[in-house]
């Protein structure tokens, strides 16, 4: 037979049954976290028409989107799930209820140049609150909430969510008479913390063309720092001048108040002048998280609100507030970091039932008793000797085998082996039951991260 | 602006939120019994490289397969879940153990002609159990047993496994001198049920050119039908004339057996002499499902044995066994059938809370409180009249809304209303949360399919 070679595509993550369990674990914390927040899970098929997907058209990620024909078909791979969610809104507008809330996990794909960390094929783990005409500025304080209760309960420590509000910044550009320049500002400003403010500077003069005493004043507005009240009692110094700059402030400030009021740590949120996220879409507060110590692998999770999801598809107003976690390249700087907890137990199966003895009668009326219980079990039914059967247990990283032998089948026991230990105790099926049970309850409180 | 009229493509499902929340239902069962059973979950790209994908290459997949290039890249998306296990397994087969038991659910492509029922996309939910040179036979008696236990947790009651071995067949052909004829022929007795016995029998002598004999002591053969053990019975006077028919009878005698030890009740499977499945590397055991009030729906759950899973990419023997979950169509079936049970909750959220005053501190403590709790719970921010609030609630389906005025929030207590009955209780908030679980664990147990 002619073989090939097999192999998985460059930029695409397939990972090892251990690995692929710690990814398990992390999905399902957020997974259960958003749905704690009231949000619907939602599955949108990967393959939509080219000409819905592209809409808006235009731009680097155009160049990145994998489109094909089908038939007589245009289509392409969604390359994130937001589009897919403004067709959907707008498509199913008259059967939603509105604020409609929604979570998605799934994969997205996009044709970047393959380098280490960066993937074609990725997860995004989104939830977005989609107004019908408006929607209150509460959930632009609940959005980061969320984001601050999954890291939590996934076991990071060290980050700050960055917020920010699109209107201060579209509101301090127009009083320096600065708004036709404001997007290509922001992407500059966007360079601070890697370039430093010379540099910065000398870009906005040079390349923008912006006055020496404007570009003062922006990096002036920048250097904005320290605690959430005194950045914004310093913002409150640029009050009273204009009405957009005015608006943001309040809303900023709404929007902090409220954090404290979801128990967002002080130290887990930072209002920064700095953030405004590239899209254009956005039109109020935006977001971004930083993992403290790993400043190098920038945001994993950001978002932000604005006024018009679905604008290419449909006349209604449809305004909301969103965010995204990449997850596949989180978990890829997760394991880089080394910060994925080597504890938390991966295998499997709970319990792997070794029968010893001919007759296996004993051992399938054992496993039928533990899956009863909950208990993930595995039947080790091959013809093997008793020390290859334990080092297939050990290679599984089961906690426990239940032995079976001619004895214990007699007795109507089993022996229990910790494989950690080494220990083992005869016991009937049901204390074996509440044995495994109380470990895998106590397994069960292991966070996927350890900072 | 100018607007494109979204559209979903057709053969792909996109589910409404209610629709979608029991399609997760259904799935999460699979996935934890799938996961009782000691199976490790997989998660492989959906794109592969085509050369790789197509390592087997000709037949009907080819002409359906979604095929497209990226730059210089051959591409293709997965058809199936069967054929990226084989290359996972031989590419990562130093890392694995085995027998190696693996479940994955996942989406797969075939751009077959739409028509009603039939997707393009649609996810698979595929067990396999892989070993590495041999396979004992108790692996073809337990697989079934899941499906067994899947269907009957899912609240599926009336359907049947029905069970053959390839050997059998094999060897009854090579006792009548067809052995290059069974492909043929087997895909003839598939007939069976849809076209009768005369009319099989006259395409085996006409279009086969099989001697009249032959074909009568085929029909005759596939008209064993009745009990497992009386069919048993009828086929052990067919023994001692053929090697591989005796194998064959043996295996099947003892998947049987251990089927009974399953726990897996008489009447939801029957040997079936008339099933072959058409694929051609089954070697042994095979499977397929019906549900017993439409079998006009065909087999919703299939697979078998097999001898040589990766021999396209690697020299290793890797024989297994595995079924496979056809799950979009399932759930459409069941739609279709009216099977999904509309007593299941499928409310994004166990309680909804409406602030009727300005100050909405104590409600985001009261959902913090109750989130904290393990109960999914949703503020309703908006500022709007009562009525408008209680129509929210209806509409989202929430069995529970609580009402927080200027009186709850001097009283630090909340108004629990059931939504169903209409009665209103002034609770604490921990005696509401409490309330609420009740119900919430009560709910848990109705399963999605209603027979």
């Amino acid at each position: 037979m002619e073989r090939i070679k097999p192999h998985t595509l460059s930029g695409f993550m397939e990972l090892l049954p251990g690995e692929q369990a710690m990814m398990d674990k992390i999905m399902d914390t957020i997974r259960r976290v958003y749905g704690l927040y009231g949000f619907t899970a939602l599955d949108t098929p990967l393959i939509e028409s080219a000409g819905v997907l592209l809409a808006k058209g235009g731009g680097e990620t155009e160049k990145q989107i994998y489109r094909f024909s089908k038939g007589d078909s245009d289509l392409a791979l969604r390359f994130d799930l937001t589009v897919p969610l403004a067709k959907y809104v707008a498509l199913h507008y008259a059967e939603l209820t509105f604020p409609f809330r929604r979570y998605q996990i799934g994969k997205v794909y996009r044709g970047e140049r393959p380098q280490r960390g960066r993937f074609r094929e990725f997860y995004q783990a989104d939830i977005d609150v989609i107004g019908d005409g408006s929607l209150d500025i509460m959930n632009e304080a609940e959005i980061p909430s969320i984001i601050y209760r999954v890291f939590t309960e996934l076991g990071l420590q060290r980050f700050v969510i960055r917020v920010n509000n699109r209107k201060i910044l579209n509101g301090f550009y127009d009083l320096l008479g600065l708004s036709d320049k404001a997007g290509d500002i922001m992407r500059t400003v966007d360079k601070l913390e890697k370039i430093g403010p010379e540099k910065v500077g000398a870009i906005l003069r040079d390349d923008l063309g912006i006055a020496p005493e404007s570009a003062g004043k922006i990096l002036e507005f920048m250097a904005i720092r320290g605690g959430n009240d005194s950045v914004l009692a310093r913002l409150g110094e640029y009050t009273g001048r204009n009405d957009l700059f005015d608006k943001g402030y309040g809303e900023l400030r709404t929007v902090v108040e409220y954090l404290k009021d979801f128990g967002v740590p002080e130290d887990h949120f930072a209002v920064d002048l700095t953030i405004a996220r590239g899209l254009d879409y956005y039109t109020g507060t935006v977001y971004e998280t930083q993992m403290t110590d790993h400043p190098e692998v920038g945001s994993i999770c950001s978002g932000g609100r604005y006024d018009d999801l679905a604008g290419f598809y449909t006349d209604k107003a449809l305004p909301g507030v969103g965010i995204s976690i990449g997850l596949t390249r989180l978990f890829f700087i997760l394991s880089d970091c080394g910060l994925l907890d080597r504890e938390l137990p991966t295998a499997p199966a709970d319990v792997l039932i070794l029968p010893m003895a001919e007759d296996r009668a004993f051992a399938v009326e054992t496993a039928t008793a533990f899956r009863a219980a909950g208990i993930r079990t595995q039947i080790y039914s091959e013809n093997r000797k008793f020390k290859a059967k334990l080092t297939y247990a050990n290679r599984l990283g089961a906690p426990f085998a239940a032995i079976l032998g001619d004895d214990e089948i007699q007795r109507r026991m089993v022996s229990l082996k910790d494989m950690k230990t080494g220990t083992q105790e005869l016991l009937t099926v049901e204390d074996a039951a509440e044995t495994i049970r109380a470990r895998v309850a106590l397994s069960r409180g292991i966070a996927p991260i350890k900072e």
